[in-house]
C-alpha cells in the first residue's frame, strides 16, 4: 500500500492561483524577449493596411483587456474604438460593413464558441481580423487573420491572473508597434512587478478590512479604469462579494447615492491624467464618509485611510495598469481564503464558458 | 398667519418620481405626434452624409439609451458603433481623425461640461455632431451641429425615468429615419406603456420580496441588456441596493460564482431573439437554485419564481425596451419607500452632474 493516500496529494486552496500570481514578473519578461518580435511584425502588416476604425471583442476578464486597448487607441493613436455588443452578431445576425475596420478578439483560451462565429463573421465582413490568446492552437487564433500569443504558459485556475497581465503588455507592445515605436518603456516592468509581488505581507493585512464585507466600489478613471473592473471581477469570483466599478465620472452619476461610512471603496489612483482626473471624485468620496482605500501614488494613499503605494513614479501611464492589478489579484486571494473558499475553483464556472 | 406652514406644502417622498413615471404614456405620444418631423428631418440629413462609424457619449441613464442605440445601429443599420471613453479627450486630450463618424450626445439636462466639450472637440475633429437631449435651450444642443429634443418636459426628481422611455424613442424613431423607415410600429407604445403602469399594484407586491435584499443581479442579451443595466441605476440610485447587472454571456464567464440562493436575479427576457439567446443563462440560474424573477414573455414568467409579464407579443423586439423599463421603475420606487427612503432626491446626486 503505498504511503501517501489521493488526499495528500491535493492542493490546497488557491495554490494554483497564488503560483500563477507569483508567476507574472517571468511571464511578463519571457514576452518582452520571445514575444516582442512577432508583436511587431503583425502591428507592421496591420499598419499597412491603414486601419479607421477598431472594434474590440472579449468577455469576462479579457473584456477588462479589451478596454486597456481602446484606451491606448484612442489616446495614443487616435483610432475610434468601439466595444462590440457580440450578440448583434451572434443573436440577431447583423452583418455589418467592416471594411478599414480592425476587430481585436481576445480570450485566453480562445476556445469560447460566440468569439469564434463572430471572428469569422468580422473576417467575411471585410474586417483585418486579429486574434489575442494564450493559446497559439485554439480555434480563435485559426479563425482571425492575425494571431498574437502572449505566452502566459497554461493557466489552471479558474480566475485569470498572469493572461491579464500578459494581455495588457502584448496588447500594449502591438499598439506601440502600429505607431512605429519599440515598446521599451516597457523594460521596467518584470522587475517592478516582482518588487509589487514581494509585498503580499500588506496585502494580507487589508485583506482583514473586508472580511465582512458584504458589497464594495471599485473607481479609477482613464487608464486605472480597466483596472477597477478587472478587480471587481476577481473579488467576485473568488470571494463572491458583490463587487460594483465605476468609472469616478459614472460614479458620479448615479451610483455615488449607494456609498456610505459603511461601503467600502477601492479607488486605483493612477500617476498621471487619469489620477488628475479622478481628484474631485476622491473628494467627493471623502466628503461623504466613505472607507476609502487608494491604490496608487504615495499621495494620494496618504490621503486616503489606507492603501498600496505603488512603484509609479518611473513608469509612464499607459504601462501603471500591468502593475496595478497585482495587489488586488493577491487582496481577492487573501479575502476568498480568510472566507473559506477556494479562489482556484470558484462555483458555478469553467474555463472555457461555451457561451453562443 | 397662514393656515398652511412650509411643512404642509412639502411633497411626500417620491411624489415626483411617480408622477413622472405616471406622465410616461402621454410623453409618448407627445414625442410620436410632435416630434416625429423634426427627427426624420435630422436623420434624412444625416443619411445623406453617409456615415460609416457611430460613436455615443452618454453617462448615468442617458448612457444606457446610448447602449440601446448602439443595437438599433449594428442590427438595423449594419453600422460599426462604439461607447465613448470621454476622458480619453477630456482628461488625456486624444483628438481621433473623426471624419465620416457620426457622434451621437445624449443627456437629459445637456449641461454637464463634460459632455459639451467632448462634443465640440469631436465637430472640430470632422465628425458629425448629433445631441440627443431634453432641453433644447442647453449648452449641449447648441455645440452640436444637430439636435434632437425629446419633448419629455421638465423633469425633477433626480432619477431619470421619463426622459429615459423619451430618448429610448427618439433614438429609435432616429434610427428608423436614417433607414428611410417611418416608425409607425412604435405608435402602440403609448396606450401599451399606460396598461403596463395601471398594474402598479402588482409591482408593490413584488417589492416586498426585495425588501431587505443586500444585493441584486440583473441580466438580459440584446436588446433588453440595457434595460437591465438600466433598472440597476434605479436601484441604486433609490434604493441603495448594490445591483449588478450583466449581459447573459457575461455573467457565464465570472459573476455566475456570485449568485446563490440567497442573490435575487431578475432577469429580463424579450420576446425575440435575445430572449431566445438568454434561454441557457436562465436554464444555469434555476439549475444553481438562483431566486429568478422574470420580466418578459408569459412563457418565462410562468417558468420563474415569479415576475411580471409584459404585453410583448405585439410589439417588435427592438421596441419592448421602452415598455420593459416601466414595471422595474416601479419597483424601485416601491422598494425605496418601503424602506423609508425619498426616491425623489437620493443622497448624495445633483440632477445636473458637473464632471469635467
Amino acid at each position: 500500500m503505498s504511503a501517501t493516500t489521493p488526499t495528500q496529494h491535493r492542493e490546497r486552496p488557491g495554490q494554483l492561483i497564488s503560483g500563477e500570481i507569483a508567476e507574472q514578473p517571468a511571464v511578463l519578461q519571457r514576452l518582452l524577449d520571445q514575444g516582442t518580435p512577432q508583436i511587431r511584425e503583425v502591428a507592421g502588416r496591420i499598419a499597412a493596411r491603414r486601419p479607421r476604425f477598431v472594434l474590440l471583442t472579449a468577455r469576462g476578464t479579457s473584456d477588462n483587456a479589451a478596454l486597456y486597448a481602446k484606451y491606448l487607441l484612442e489616446i495614443r493613436l487616435g483610432l475610434p474604438c468601439g466595444l462590440t455588443s457580440m450578440s448583434t452578431t451572434t443573436a440577431y445576425g447583423a452583418r455589418p460593413d467592416l471594411t478599414d475596420c480592425l476587430v481585436i478578439t481576445i480570450s485566453q483560451s480562445g476556445g469560447s464558441p460566440d468569439l469564434v462565429a463572430s471572428t469569422r463573421a468580422a473576417r467575411e465582413a471585410g474586417a483585418i481580423t486579429l486574434a489575442v490568446t494564450n493559446n497559439a492552437g485554439s480555434a480563435l487564433a485559426g479563425a482571425a487573420e492575425f494571431h498574437l500569443d502572449v505566452l502566459a504558459g497554461p493557466e489552471r485556475a479558474l480566475p485569470a491572473t498572469k493572461s491579464y497581465t500578459a494581455e495588457l503588455l502584448a496588447l500594449y507592445l502591438f499598439v506601440e508597434g502600429l505607431r512605429g515605436g519599440d515598446g521599451a518603456a516597457a523594460k521596467v516592468l518584470p522587475k517592478l512587478a516582482g518588487q509589487v509581488l514581494n509585498r503580499g505581507q500588506e496585502m494580507r493585512a487589508l485583506a482583514g478590512r473586508y472580511r465582512f464585507a458584504e458589497r464594495m466600489v471599485l473607481t479609477s478613471r482613464g487608464y486605472g479604469y480597466p483596472t477597477a473592473k478587472e478587480a471587481a471581477l476577481k473579488l467576485m469570483e473568488t470571494s463572491y462579494i458583490p463587487a460594483l466599478s465605476y468609472s469616478g465620472a459614472d460614479l458620479l452619476h448615479g451610483p455615488l447615492a449607494m456609498v456610505d461610512n459603511v461601503s467600502p471603496v477601492i479607488a486605483i489612483v493612477p500617476e498621471g491624467r487619469g489620477g488628475q482626473a479622478l481628484a474631485p471624485v476622491l473628494a467627493r468620496l471623502r466628503g461623504r464618509g466613505a472607507d476609502l482605500v487608494v491604490i496608487g501614488s504615495r499621495a494620494e494613499v496618504e490621503r486616503a485611510a489606507t492603501g498600496f503605494t505603488l512603484p509609479t513614479t518611473a513608469v509612464a501611464e499607459q504601462l501603471q495598469p500591468v502593475l496595478e492589478i497585482l495587489p488586488l489579484q493577491l487582496l481577492a486571494y487573501e479575502v476568498a481564503v480568510s472566507r473559506g473558499q477556494n479562489p482556484d475553483a470558484p462555483r458555478g464556472l469553467a474555463k472555457v464558458t461555451q457561451t453562443h
